[in-house]
């Protein structure tokens, strides 16, 4: 099973950019979750490109829940969404068909599926797959909350423009889920967004870094060979096209410290076993330590850009230009963030209905 | 199955640091490989301790196949290959079972097994239970070989000491597999052996960074949602208890590009569609390209050190000091590269034999 | 993953009786397979209630397939189809809710689900759900018959008529697939007719035996721990909620005989190494020996009947008598033949991919 | 991965007939389950041929823990135990190599393994084999007892001769424990003891019938689609190479009955909603009940029998005689049953262990 992911609850997705509509299945709910539909079109909001920073693509994500729920609360059988797509412009795409985009997978699409692909918009491959994954992780994160568990991320960085550390991480969190431009400062907020906007004006593109949080994780949960907290949420995340870089805690920060820096060293804190530092990131031997779980992943640049650039026909093998038509984001760090946490949602409570059994998430 | 890895071809490690023996079962391999028991010799002295810049703890390695190979061929049945532990010293450890180490796995591993864990020597999380991956995957890498697949990962860093970058991919990574200390250029290899020996005089430890070439594999593995290539190999490499950071291509760097200067172009290169630059990594949409795979990993500093350290005491909760006995490391990164080497073997083998068929490695 | 089935080639099923829609998604399809719309629907007319032998209920079962099919072909990624339920009654079963019919899964589903199970008509449970299994193997069987695969069920024996076995397994199968009732003998198949509407005058139901034969079937397919041909496909078989028994070959028969009168004999058959019987049913050591694959299941009667029967009620625990209202069938014995055809062939299809690679089916 | 089983709880067998070793790796084991040596010593005697029913080879079944257990507790981590391989004749098997013994698996290991197969003794699809997966579930038993879950297994039928039904399921499995020929009516026990030596003496072989009980199962354990109770315990059962035929409850007699003689009537009993008969074997919609587990599966007679036999030689495709040397039990459906109850176990506690969670066991 390989376009799955999860063991005890798993999360399958389907569907194409231009294709009547994409979707997922999410097997291994626990009965009797309260399933809330404004918040799951709030969560897709969040990913919905909006204003000059994004593609003007506009996806109404119009949703439907064709099984699983009833009344309002999850039935513990598989729950299918699917969202439809409306604002599909595929003749945009008629031309590329031989045409790979550089940094895309159309080549590699080509490579697997021979010519099969139903490669308009991206097909399999858009970004606009990822919302599935938002809808479906909408159910799991009110879930999450009830048992204290709460996942943040904000756009660490935008070429030279860093926001701020996590401070307090409850109210941050908080704060970060009612903001669209997930950044904790809002000054760097203000030029991140400009710095976006003078990006696409050039026609091209701009990645960054994003880091989440996930703060009341219980201790105890992942296995040492080979299912660790980091291999399971690394595995979920490299699935999005554009991430290409995470670490954990300190990360690549390590290789500048020796032990004594690098070690954090345990304290009792309010009667529970702590460290005082955290550059484990939550995980020690890949098994979560109750601290908080501290992540960082690299978005690179949107493929496609307003600028010529060469390419090969893959019929032909002759050199080519391509000027990408179609509508495409300048940036997809600030829409990537949502996904980000829904994946880690999903991921997160996969280990935790392992652990604790079928029923817990309820 | 959480201590398991791999669809097609998977492992399963077992054992702890002071029990009998540790070792692996693989299972999925096609009937046929050629076991050079040589080779598998080679492979575990690279990652045995050797000189001042390791622990003097000094173990043989002596391995035993159980099943899967007879006549010097795999049978196509799952392979047992345990290994011996010879020189332990469980005494050591005698005065440390309530007081966690700072950064191992210690406290989690209470937290996940409530004290029944065998925690001598880190138990199961020890890095001792890497010599079975080394040694499950010297069966593998031979017939990688032989299909032209090379696999080869050097340090590119420890402390403020570079390595130079891979430059021929296929002569670098045949110096590399007859060295111990794994560095391309050897001005840089003398200090950082210097630099390890100076941190270990100190009684401290230090990390580093490995980069890793997968040369041949072919265009079209993996799957995009969600067994990517990135998503596996990450996975894998995260149950390596000091990994940290996993990125591809030009991973964090990406944040510091704009789309046009990220994107990797397509040329025409011996009638076969490559790309002029690789800040991919060999991997577009999470599907194999046919360029070299290139990733890089975080080893974190040795945990273990010669230094006093505050820790908790785990039943008493009362603070405590720890002077970790026990012998150690000063650095791993060394030591860990054959293991990246070898665990990325067993991911490649197991998506390419999911991919063309149980008989294919052969 | 619990309610999916399959390694390379993977089902998954969604949906209850009573909601919007069921459906399924196949994961790890080739692409390039034909997909022939109508075809489906035949498969489908074949599970579909008919006559006097079946449920008045009657669904048209218009199918949508969402992703992974364009341009008449499937594209290698996942597959889903729904199929939406339009003649639902479920006032019909409001007055049961707590009234679980005897040997239906009502009671069980109560314990698994505590309650928030949507119930109505047999929710998940539902025979319903077998429509998307037919439309989903409906893409397979085409292209197992172009590789020589094919796979006929009959109605062994309904009360106590029995069919004639098979003789010519190609004439056969072909003409099984071509007849609604499956019945080899037609003065066998009348007589089966008229016991099933003498049943249904009665208000009472009747069940029956089922065995199929899987031609073609290459040599040398299986696992011996654990993933046999008899494993995976019982496995499969049993989740259809109305089979109970599963044999292969002579199956419960070897009681009866010695070994060598049980005992295959090796022949040689155009230049192949055959048996001269088929005892094993085309099955040794769990792997496929190239002789058709044989198999019987038991199918019970349907659960539903028209007569007064005793139950308790789930909230007060008060025995209570019952008299099912909704529409149900006296037999599903004919309508579940296509049901083990299609979970075979999926089954079947499964085990190939894994052997054979990814691209094998197309 | 196609040589394990299980979710939550796996077991992975290694090893050949004539190998050094064989043995297995349970993994998911909770931590703290009490590990009774002694226990895995009487378990593996109920396998152990004895007497003049069964073969004279004699393996003591010394048996090692490699990993796992401490100080008498499970780890929580992968338990890996081998037993030795002592009593080996390889040269007995010498001339068999290319004459595949009848309804053995010598000729598909063939077609499936390319000739690398160690098939002495039958390689890895030898009986043998079984020993691991009785010793892998002796440390299951006694904490599904605990928590008062039973399984107890009889010889149901050898030849013509019955066993009488379950009566006191208590009693009986009580008293089946402790039995090395697993018969209740002792005048039933005697009679097949004479059968069995009367087809010893003509150099043939017999099969039988097993039933088989598990008592104080939870009712909601188990999915519809597709990991039923049935579907698990089958696909489990179905690796014993000589399991030929699996039925629930009234299995195949149900083609007999009608649906008002076939329901099983709810009723309250202590409290709790029972059924007043038992048709459906403990398992409706694929859910336990909470009613006995109840199921029966055919053993094929010894295919290795002391009679000349038709055989085909794989290399020259000429026919030829084949007289099987070696050792071989003229029935092995005795030794089987401890077998059974082994590998129901190992399912059972699979099931149980993905219901409530990973510390359930222990």
């Amino acid at each position: 099973m390989k376009n799955s992911f999860g063991d005890s609850i798993s999360i399958t997705l389907f569907g194409e950019s231009h294709g009547p509509a994409i979707g997922a299945i999410i097997d291994g709910l626990s009965p009797g979750i309260k399933v809330d539909e404004d918040f799951i079109k709030k969560q897709l909001s969040l990913r919905r490109p909006q204003g000059r920073i994004s593609t003007p693509r506009s996806e109404q994500d119009k949703f439907s829940i064709l099984s699983g729920v009833h009344n309002g609360y999850t039935c513990g059988t598989p729950v299918c969404i699917t969202i439809e797509n409306s604002d599909v412009k595929t003749k945009d795409y008629a031309s590329l068909q031989c045409l790979p985009r550089p940094s895309h997978a159309d080549f590699t699409a080509r490579e697997k599926y021979h010519g099969f692909e139903f490669s308009a918009g991206g097909g399999h491959f858009s970004g606009r797959i990822t919302a599935s994954i938002v809808a479906a992780a909408a159910i799991i994160i009110p879930a999450l909350n009830k048992k204290g568990i709460y996942i943040g991320t904000h756009i660490k960085r935008i070429a030279d423009i860093f926001d701020r550390d996590f401070s307090d991480y409850s109210a941050d969190i908080d704060y970060l889920s009612n903001n669209y431009f997930a950044v904790l400062d809002k000054s760097a907020s203000q030029r991140m967004n400009e710095k976006i906007i003078s990006i696409a004006n050039e026609g091209d593109s701009i990645g960054g870094i994003l880091e989440t949080a996930v703060c009341g994780m219980p201790a105890g949960v992942g296995e040492p060979w080979f299912d660790t907290v980091e291999g399971k949420i690394s595995h979920a995340l490299f699935s999005i096209p554009a991430v290409k870089a995470v670490e954990f805690g300190a990360g690549f920060l390590f290789a500048d410290m020796c032990g004594c820096e690098a070690n954090d060293v345990f304290i009792v804190n309010d009667g529970k076993i702590k460290t005082k530092t955290n550059n484990n990131g939550g995980v020690l031997g890949g098994i979560s330590s109750g601290m908080p779980i501290i992540f960082r992943c690299a978005v690179k640049p949107t493929p496609t850009i307003s600028k010529l650039q060469k390419t090969v026909d893959m019929k032909t093998l002759e050199e080519a230009d391509i000027l990408a038509p179609g509508r495409h984001d300048p940036c997809i760090v600030h829409r990537a963030r949502i996904v980000v946490d829904s994946i880690t949602a999903l991921t997160i409570a996969d280990m935790l209905a392992f652990r604790y059994g079928t029923d817990w998430l309820a």
